[in-house]
Formats: C-alpha cells, sequence, structure tokens
C-alpha cells in the first residue's frame, strides 16, 4: 500500500517508505499513528493490535511515543479509551480472587503529599466487613508510594503471589502489596515510555492506564480519590474533573461500579509526609487519634467503599475507627506480610527545624512545597531505580489558626544525609509557609470537592 | 527540578519522575517535548540542545519521536524553523568547494514520476557557465531518485570524495552525485525516525531537512523544483505554497539566494518513468528531442539558475539545449565518474503492453497510478535496503491530444520479473488513464503554476 509520495527526490532523504505490513488487514504501525494524527477515530481494530503489538515488542517505542503524543494533542473519545483500557488488560491475566467470602472493593489515590489514607484505610474497611485488595506501587517524584511508606516497617515485603494474596483477603480481609507482574503488562510498559516522553499529561491515557490495572485486579468496586490543587498532578478542578469523569465512564463501560471523589491537595494531608513519619500518623489514626483531615478523608472514603460493596448494614466508618477496633486488622495485616507491627519506626539521624519569619497567625503550608522539601531530604525517588531513606521527610509543628511569632518552630526536616538540608529548606521558604496577620483569613478547609459516579 | 506531581501513588505506574538533567542550565528532553506539546516557541538554545544531543545519540528515539510529533501538530515559526535547520547543518561539516572559477548553482525537486529534470539540466547549465553541485539521494516509494537512474549506465558510480566533487566542478562544471556522510548526519538519523513514526508530513521539517542540506553542500544559488499534484507529496497548489514559502525564507534567513517553482505533478513527466528509461529520455533531450513537457521546465529552470548564479550574459539555455551542446558536458560527466554514456542502458526481459479499451481522445495518465505502476514492476523501492531493478518501468505510447482506438497500445510496462505485471496492471486500469470523446476537454498543461523567490 502506498502511503504517501516522495518528496526527496534529489536529496539524501528517501521518500516515505512502503510500510512493511504487520498487522491484519495490511494494518502497520504507521497507519495508525497516521490516523491519530489527522484526528480520525481508532478502530477497534487498530487499538486491540497497536497496544498487543507494542506489549510484544513488534512495534517500536519511537512509533508508540509518537502515537502517544498524537493522542495527547487529538484526545481519544470514550468508546476509544474504554476499547484502550481493555486492550491493556487483555495483553496480561486477569487476578481470580475467587470467593474470598466478602465483597471486594479498592481505592486509587492520584497522589498527593503525605496521602498516607490507604494505609487506615484498608483496615478500616475490612474492619467494617468488606475485603480490600490493593494492589500499589512505589513512588517517584515528590508524592509517596504507599509500597514505600510501609516498607518503613521492619520486615514486610510487598511481593506476594496471587494464592497468598487470597489467603490474606480470606483470613485478614485486607491486602497491600506490589502488583503482579502478569497485571497489564502493556500499562508497564506504555508508562515508562510516557515518562520519558513527555506523554503522561494525556487525561484518556491515565484514565486507562489506573482502570486497567483495577479492573485487571478483579476488584468488586472502586474509589477513586481524584486529587487537585499545587501538590497533585490535576491543578485545577476542570481539569480533575475531566480525569474522574473519563475513569468512571470507563468503570461503567467495563460494569465496574466506581465513585472518584475530587479532594483538595493545595495543602498536604495530615501533619508527615515522608515514609516512616506517615507510617507513625496513620498508626495514630488507627489507634482513634491523628489530624482530623487524615480522618476525616478515612472516613469519606471508606463509607463510600462499603456502599460500593453493598454493605448496608455495616458499622459507622467514623466510630469504627474512633473505637481503635481497625487497629487489631492493621496488625494483622502487617504481620500477615512479615512486618512486626510493634517494632519500633526508623529515626532520621538528623533533624532540624524551619521557624517563622514573623508574628501572625499559621494559615497553611503549600503542598508543592512541602512534598517537594520532603522529596529532597530523601523521601522519595527522582528515578525509578533510586532506593529512599525510610526516616525521611517533614513534620508539620503547627495547624491552621495556630497563632505563631517570628522564631516559632513551624517544620521538623528528617535526613540521614544532611547534605540535603539545604535543598529543603529552599522549598520551604517564603509563601511556601503562609503566616497571615487576620486569623479570619484562615478558612476551614474544604476537603471534598466534588462526586462523580460511574452510571 | 520538579516538572509535574504524581498520579500513581497507589499503583504499579510511578508518577512523574524528576528528569535527570542532560542539557545545559538543566535542560532535558523531556522539558523541551513539553515545550512544544504546550506550544510553546523552543528557544535557540533549546533547538541546539536537542537536535545536538540526538545526533550525538543522548537523546532516545522516542523522545525525538515525540518531539517530532509536537512540531507536525503544534507548528514551529520561522525563527524556530532557521534555527532547526542552523543546528541540522551544525551536526555536520559544510563542504569546502573552494573556488571552482564559476558560480555554484543547485537545484532541489520534491519528487514527481518522470521526474529526470536534473539529468539534462545540471549539463545544460554548465554548459551555459555555473558549476552544478547536484548532492543526490535514492528513491523510496513510487518517485524515482537519480542516483538509481544515474546507476543504470553500465560503470558510473555514486559515491565522489570531496576532492574528487571539486575536481569535477572545476573540469566539467556539473557533478551528480552520492551526499557525503558528514552533510547533516542530523537530517539523516531524524528522517528514518519520521519514516517510521507517521511525522514526515510536517512542513518545517520537510524544509528544515531539504535546506540544511543544500546550506551544508555550499551553494551560492537555489532552484526549488516543488511538486503540486497526484504525483507529489503535496497535493494542493496551498499546501506546496506553504512549503515553497517555508524554503525560500530559510534560504533568505541563510543568505542563500532561493527561487521556488510550484510545478504540475498531475502528469507524469515526459513519457519514461523507470531508471533506464529516463537516462534514455534525458539523452534525447540533451541531443535537442524529447518530450516538450521535459524541456520546458529544463530549461525554465535552466534560466531561474542562471539568474542566480548572476549570469545576465549566459547564452539562452533554451537554444543551447535545442542545439546539443549540452551533450558534451553530459559525455564529460558521466565519463568522469567511471559511466560509459555510449553504452547500451539495460533493457527489460519482458514487455507488455496496456491498450485503450475504447475510442476517443488520450488526455493524460494520471502521475500517482504510473508511479504506482512502475514501482510495482521493480523500478522503485518498498524498503532502504532493496535494490531496484535498472531496467523496469512504464513508458507512455501517446501524447494528450492524440486519438486512440479500443485496443491502441497506450502503455509499455517493461519488468525482468513478469509476476509483478499483474499488480502494475491494477495501478493503470480506469480513471487512470484518461480517455475523453471530445478533444477540447484536452486542455495544454500549465506546467509552472507559482514562482516565490527569497526576500
Amino acid at each position: 500500500m502506498i502511503r504517501g509520495v516522495g518528496w526527496g527526490e534529489d536529496t539524501s532523504a528517501p521518500a516515505p517508505p512502503l510500510d512493511p505490513v504487520t498487522g491484519p488487514n495490511g494494518m502497520s504501525a504507521v497507519d495508525v499513528v497516521v490516523a491519530k494524527r489527522d484526528c480520525r477515530e481508532l478502530t477497534a481494530e487498530q487499538i486491540d493490535w497497536i497496544v498487543g503489538a507494542y506489549t510484544r515488542g513488534e512495534v517500536a517505542d519511537e512509533q508508540m511515543a509518537a502515537l502517544a503524543m498524537a493522542i495527547l494533542l487529538n484526545g481519544m473519545d470514550d468508546r476509544e479509551t474504554a476499547r484502550w483500557t481493555q486492550a491493556m488488560i487483555d495483553s496480561g491475566e486477569r487476578l481470580d480472587l475467587g470467593d474470598v467470602g466478602r465483597p471486594l472493593v479498592d481505592k486509587h489515590s492520584t497522589g498527593g503529599v503525605g496521602d498516607k489514607i490507604t494505609l487506615p484505610l484498608a483496615p478500616l474497611v475490612a474492619a467494617c466487613g468488606a475485603a480490600v485488595p490493593q494492589l500499589s506501587g512505589r513512588g517517584l517524584g515528590h508524592t509517596g508510594g504507599t509500597l514505600d511508606k510501609l516498607e518503613a516497617i521492619p520486615g514486610w515485603r510487598a511481593s506476594l503471589s496471587t494464592d497468598e494474596i487470597r489467603a490474606q483477603l480470606a483470613d485478614v480481609g485486607a491486602v497491600i502489596c506490589a502488583t503482579t507482574p502478569s497485571l497489564a503488562p502493556a500499562d508497564r510498559k506504555l508508562y515508562a515510555l510516557r515518562d520519558v516522553t513527555g506523554t503522561v499529561e494525556s487525561v484518556p491515557l491515565i484514565a486507562s492506564s489506573i482502570m486497567s490495572k483495577k479492573i485487571a485486579e478483579g476488584t468488586g468496586g472502586l474509589v477513586l480519590d481524584v486529587k487537585v490543587g499545587t501538590g497533585a498532578f490535576m491543578k485545577t478542578t476542570a481539569r480533575a474533573g475531566e480525569l474522574a469523569d473519563a475513569m468512571t465512564r470507563i468503570g461503567g463501560a467495563h460494569g465496574l461500579p466506581t465513585t472518584a471523589l475530587l479532594t483538595d491537595m493545595s495543602r498536604p494531608l495530615g501533619r508527615a509526609v515522608g515514609n516512616a513519619l506517615e507510617v507513625a500518623e496513620a498508626v495514630e489514626v488507627l489507634r482513634g487519634g491523628g489530624p482530623p483531615d487524615v480522618v476525616e478523608l478515612t472516613v469519606t472514603l471508606a463509607g463510600e467503599m462499603l456502599r460500593l460493596a453493598g454493605l448496608t448494614d455495616a458499622p459507622d466508618p467514623a466510630e469504627v475507627l474512633a473505637s481503635g477496633a481497625a487497629y487489631p486488622v492493621w496488625e494483622a495485616m502487617i504481620a500477615a506480610q512479615g512486618g512486626d507491627p510493634s517494632a519500633p519506626l526508623p529515626r532520621a539521624r538528623h533533624v532540624e527545624t524551619v521557624t517563622a519569619d514573623r508574628d501572625g497567625v499559621f494559615s497553611g503550608a503549600d503542598a508543592l512545597a512541602v512534598g517537594t522539601a520532603a522529596w529532597r531530604l530523601g523521601a522519595g525517588r527522582a528515578r525509578k531505580e533510586d532506593s529512599v531513606q525510610a526516616a525521611a521527610g517533614v513534620r508539620l509543628l503547627v495547624g491552621p489558626g495556630d497563632p505563631v511569632q517570628a522564631g516559632t518552630p513551624l517544620l521538623e526536616l528528617h535526613t540521614d544525609t544532611p547534605d540535603r538540608f539545604q535543598g529543603a529548606r529552599r522549598a520551604v521558604t517564603g509563601a511556601a509557609l503562609l503566616i497571615v496577620g487576620d486569623p479570619d483569613a484562615t478558612r476551614p478547609r474544604d476537603l471534598v470537592l466534588d462526586t462523580v459516579r460511574s452510571g
């Protein structure tokens, strides 16, 4: 088939070639790229073939990179996005969790600073009667990964076999572990590519990436926590709403009851940012204490998860959490994966404080600034192959509305490598820490901004 | 530097990374891709760095593919395109042709069916007093390459050293040879990438590809033959005009006097399409005969080249060509590169004819159809590594306005491999060969559609 014609007759650059035929019906990777480049809708056959062929290594990285950019700039409609999700699921195996004796329900967060909600949430929902199969990832950039946080616990291991996941769900009701390699391998390969080609920021590609793994995992319901604000991937409610809509529509198309909550990420969640620091805060919450925003979001998400699980007569998650009744489930969950829930958590070798530069009322800390500081202290990775410091991070010493004076300690910076203090301090100077003259300027935070449910 | 933030906190897909810094001022390939993706103008520093780093292998193919797609969809302005061209020139060496005793002037065609114009043009312009350093390429797809055509001549070799090019320009006044490997290596690498990623069709990238090689070659003037029509890369005058404008503006920005002619490619040029067949037709033209359209275009381009060379008192190229005075220059040019200009050209082992299916007046053949037929007969390549048949191709036996009857032979199909006849016949059936009832419907062809000159 002739695709174009030469423009380089007199030059060393050859004219466009006649494509080597590689797909069904003479389809080639260039055909698929050109279709999306020229704003045409991709056919189901094109999507199935290119996702599968890319996973098998038959379509080159540079071809998929060009397609990803064309998708980012020209979009995909609902039908294309649902099919793309299906093709990513079909690139691997669906997890067979069998019958664990309780309804399965899961939660996914798009990532935020201090977002340790999964840690108290999974045991809480299990304590209320559902089973939570939380297959998670590691962090990259200034938001931490759930597995990185749990690995701060001595002995805890992230990798489980499917049999172990199934057994733990039946016994404990909650498991937080690494995704298995057979789950949506297309997504793993495609995400690594998008990451280095400036093509992460595509709503259909983000939505299909998240949903393909959750659908392949086999959960019976899904609550999505879509973060909005400086510390989130989505900076505006409009953009976050677009992602929430795309994901709930995919859930609907695949028969997975899905609810997306848009939640505020202009401020860090709670007062601890960093792996061991966040585990400690999660344990406080599980024992009935902890920062009010972490408690509120945990309870809200738990309520929605129990609703999707159909557990209409489940106990009130707020009461269960406040009573400390979820804590034994946490202990069992950690112990089942080799962890010692009573062992002391790692502590940083060096701690410095950041103080107020003037008198006033503390109004809050910018999420991106605090996340960046924690990352620079060693809590996060710059590259996938980097390791993280379990004890590094930031602790907020004051809460919104607290009066401060010049010199009042506001933050603790924790690290094992003191040469990192300087970079961390740079992140949290000036406007990053808001101190206002008028206490009335400190409004209570609206945590949940919007809710979107699949049809 | 933090570029984005995580969306994958709870998944195995990592959040966007903190870029490894690889360029000056902390620039990374992803930064450059994201800038163009978000419709920002690329800085000179970004362009210089990414083109150079890609040529050196420091920027990955998939990153450049994403950038090429972003450029195709979001464009580059004149300043960016001129700088991109400069960066491609700077990726290699400029040819030093020194003083060859005559003004240097060159021509480039964007490629057409039966476009053998370079073959008579270079000797003609040399016969009129200029020197033509024509560094050329091989063909891919349905338009042939100049080197492929000349290689039909027994003994002729395409590869010359810079010293040989210089000596031949001084002695003969014309050289047609392969580009040297040191000429704009960025373009060679980038073109191969665009070719497999659906990113050929970008005006700034096409323009900078062509112009970088011609500027690096060191010509003192340049005439561009921008083909328009079914058999050309640019199907419409608007699109061809866009390319002509972009190229002449690059010429202007680089101080290279440049003229672009938009010429018709809805019909093949002349009556011969295929390597040896076109050489034979070129020789007819050089001896003072040949099809009128080939003569007209050769003379028009020669006149513009002589104008750019400043040879205001040069002889009239129409008269020189008609007199056969350019033929000895052709003989010298071929002989200087080891070819025997008097040796018989290869002839195809198998020839079939295509006949008229009804009575009427022959109005013309579609350029794409004839080009495709010739390509299928073996005159062109499907892939870069393919070889071509010197003798394969198509000969038109009738001209526009000739009366035909059902059964009158219209075309000869030439090939060494008779299994190719069927595919070739498929290309030239039906509407590909126009036979009309009314002789007045056959209008004379307007060869030159428009002219654009650098400022």
